[in-house]
């Protein structure tokens, strides 16, 4: 049985959920299988308001979810409310995507050569695999990006839980699916499974096609080894741990220090620091004193919270455990913890550039909760190689004066290696807060994602789903709708 | 050191050539990856230009690189000659793709829920490893699909020439470094390398951030297997071998039975067997007996052709024992075969649907050259089945009578698993010929290649090369040019 907890008490939260049998994941992927034609079939339009039966169906239990979640997961209402709102913005955002129709990535090529005109055009990859992340209970849950980019693409799912939040993942699924229904999606397009092993066997089912994860980095890497090593292998879309730079340049630091060092404590600590975007590491330059005192201050006036599970509070600990033992780093500031059994204090910890650059294996590592790791650097020249060999992040970000020349000549320099070890590069902002758009990139270099040229928020995510089928010399009858001469001329 | 033979022959062509040292190895990535940088900036258009200094310089050498290829792969001087032009509109084709900047995949998102505005490109993923193949000595070698495709990316690529015509890879790769430096291209830009232990090397290499093979499944797979080992995993995008399944449908069979017959002795005996879109197995309906006698005739009278290795000769050789040897599998008719060492006869076996379903494992196995599997299907109900159960392939091709409903009927239901198992659907035509543009799609579903959303041949082969990054808040000056207001909306 898997029993979700409240983070506030260290009790159990709600009713034990039931582990998935073998024989019922196997029922559910088959049924997957059965709804791909169909769904897959589905005119744009059609999935489009599938998609958005669900939204509107969530929509209107935002207040039930919420309390839900809060109980699992001590996030609070509003946190939750809003994360609600941002999964059904995603799956509005997807219907946006199937109306404008360049999702199908249509390309047509006349006669040549002795060669018949071809058409192209993306197909979905077949049924998916869903790994539901612990930090988002929503957004990146049950019917999160992942879930909502693949239906979209018309790709059935199915969703493996997360463990800590089991009752909240089973009333999302049971809305989901009578929206669902109620729209007219075959049976079978979504359903959702519970259990470590339940969620070994989805990804090890032949009839699976591609998988999503969000989650740890060691999670994330052994099961994208499992999709390598099936007899058909699968391609696995993780995204994994990340640290995240920032950089604050010596102009900014002049400047607008205090703002910085709030902000930085800000989204240091947002979420807990449970958050795959948690700025990390934070490179601040040597010579600048104030600016240091001023980040300590911000980390000491700011407050711990629950963490989601008892495990992510041990791991906490652990890492804090480690960085504290280590000779190199010192400890400048720790917050308020809360009352409560898992509550995560914020830390944070200092070192030098040449320190730093000396152990990165342990010190550029990701310590998922509001533990900050302060890197005084003595110039650019010195902290551009440290830079350049850090490995792959989500985001990387740059404080600078934009009226500083200097600033603003480094900031070139950094953003050209970021632009090869990061997914998004974030000027004068925080990594944390990721808008979902159109031109939204959360993705990276190995090891923060399995699969760096994808993202997993925004529209682009619908690209993960679909492979291209080229066609040779087909009378119209005999194409898919979307290439026949009466459709869209796309 | 690598020695070409002349396959008329069977003696050496040419001189020797050495394989590259390890060091040498280790200087050519450097260079790429220093060249990276200078690459990546430069403009579209100059990029363009000098993709195209290529192209013309091999056209001006076109006599001359025919008849080297010719003494070391026997191809003909028609074929070759054809080959060095295909080459060069390939390099012109994606001269063409860099002009027209679609590929740069721009993106933009206006600020919304407090994050700023988010502009999105593709950058170059870094230096590539080009493994080059033995069949196309020109259009899938050296300067073929997978360098231009690289170039154009902005990605420096270092290739792996194969063993089969050491002498004319070398003879494109000065060729094309002339070239390149004349237009102005940076230093280490592109490198040829020779040996397997050298190409290991390379694929190991943690300044090689993608990887291109075109080659056999076995050997592919090795490959794709280190790629994934590496400390930092990277994409590998192999096309692998494949049989290309034909289906025949009665009324076709009945209305045009002669003209598929030569069609496909035609198809499959091109280039003596030895492409990967060669079609392997042919479905033919069991009720008619003239399509069977015209396919058989077809074949005895078509004549074999010197193979292009000794290795390859004896892999032939080695599935012709194999498949001659099998209990349900009768020969019907061998071509003529030439009076060369490594002279491939062309031959044609049959089998029913029933026998071959029961042993696909050995019946539907690649066997590169000229030798087809005839299929005899009773009915379309008892073929789909099968059909959905072969591995994935780069092209299915059908032929139908257009004037026939049960022909169209059946051709939709093999249209529908072919959309699922195949990169490319052929109607009325056969899976050799592979136009190079924007609508084509070389590729297809595992084991047919190890990366089933991306193609090898076309405009489309450049998105391999690129990685996205999101850019958010920045300033105009510190964007990327193509990002700059005062660049392409685009």
């Amino acid at each position: 049985m898997i029993q979700g907890f409240n983070p506030r008490t260290g009790k159990p939260a709600g009713e034990p959920v039931a582990e998935t049998p073998g024989a019922d994941v196997d029922a559910a992927v088959a049924a997957a299988a059965e709804a791909l034609p169909a769904w897959a079939a589905l005119a744009d339009e059609d999935r489009a308001r599938a998609l958005e039966a669900v939204a509107d169906a969530l929509d209107e239990r935002t207040k039930e979810l919420a309390a839900l979640a809060d109980e699992e997961t001590a996030l609070g209402d509003t946190r939750l409310t809003g994360e609600v709102g941002r999964t059904t913005g995603q799956l509005r955002l997807f219907a946006g995507v199937l109306r404008d129709g360049r999702y199908h990535d249509v390309a047509e090529s006349p006669a040549g050569g002795g060669i018949p005109e071809i058409e192209r055009i993306s197909h979905p990859v077949g049924p998916v695999a869903v790994f539901a992340a612990s930090n988002f209970p929503f957004a990146f849950s049950v019917m999160g990006g992942d879930t909502a980019s693949a239906l979209a693409a018309g790709c059935p799912v199915v969703v493996k839980a997360h463990e800590g939040h089991p009752s909240t993942s089973d009333l999302t699924a049971q809305i989901a699916q009578q929206a669902l229904a109620s729209a007219g999606a075959p049976a079978g397009v979504f359903a959702l499974i519970h259990g470590v092993d339940a969620g070994l066997q989805l990804l090890k089912h032949p009839d699976i096609a591609a998988a999503g994860f969000t989650g740890s980095t060691a999670g994330g890497l052994a099961l994208a080894k499992i999709c390598a090593e099936r007899e058909v292998p699968i391609p696995f879309f993780g995204e994994l741990g990340a640290v995240n730079p920032v950089v604050v340049l010596p102009g900014a630091a002049t400047q607008r220090g205090a703002d910085i060092a709030t902000g930085y404590a800000g989204s240091l600590t947002l979420g807990a620091g449970q958050f795959c975007t948690n700025p990390g590491l934070l490179f601040v330059p040597a010579q600048d004193e104030a600016l240091r005192g001023a980040v300590a201050d911000a980390v000491t006036e700011s407050s711990g919270a629950p963490m989601l599970s008892e495990r992510i509070y041990s791991g906490y600990e652990a890492a804090l455990a480690e960085i504290e033992a280590h000779p190199a780093v010192t400890s400048v500031a720790a917050g308020t913890t809360g009352e409560v059994p898992w509550g995560a204090t914020p830390r944070l910890f200092a070192t030098t550039l040449e320190e730093f650059a000396a152990d990165t294996e342990v010190l550029a590592k990701e310590r998922f909760g509001p533990a900050g790791l302060l890197i005084t650097y003595p110039s650019a020249e010195e902290l551009l190689p440290v830079l350049a060999q850090l490995g792959g992040n989500l985001v990387g970000a740059v404080h600078g004066d934009p009226g500083d020349q200097a600033d603003l000549a480094t900031a070139r320099q950094v953003i050209a290696v970021f632009q090869r070890t990061v997914g998004r590069i974030v000027w004068n902002g925080w990594p944390t807060g990721v808008a979902v758009n159109a031109a939204q990139h959360h993705g990276g270099p190995y090891p923060a994602t399995t699969a760096p040229a994808t993202t997993s928020v925004g529209s682009a995510a619908i690209r993960r789903w679909l492979v291209p089928v080229a066609y040779q010399g087909l009378p119209a009858e005999l194409l898919p709708a979307q290439l026949a001469p009466a459709a869209d001329e796309g």
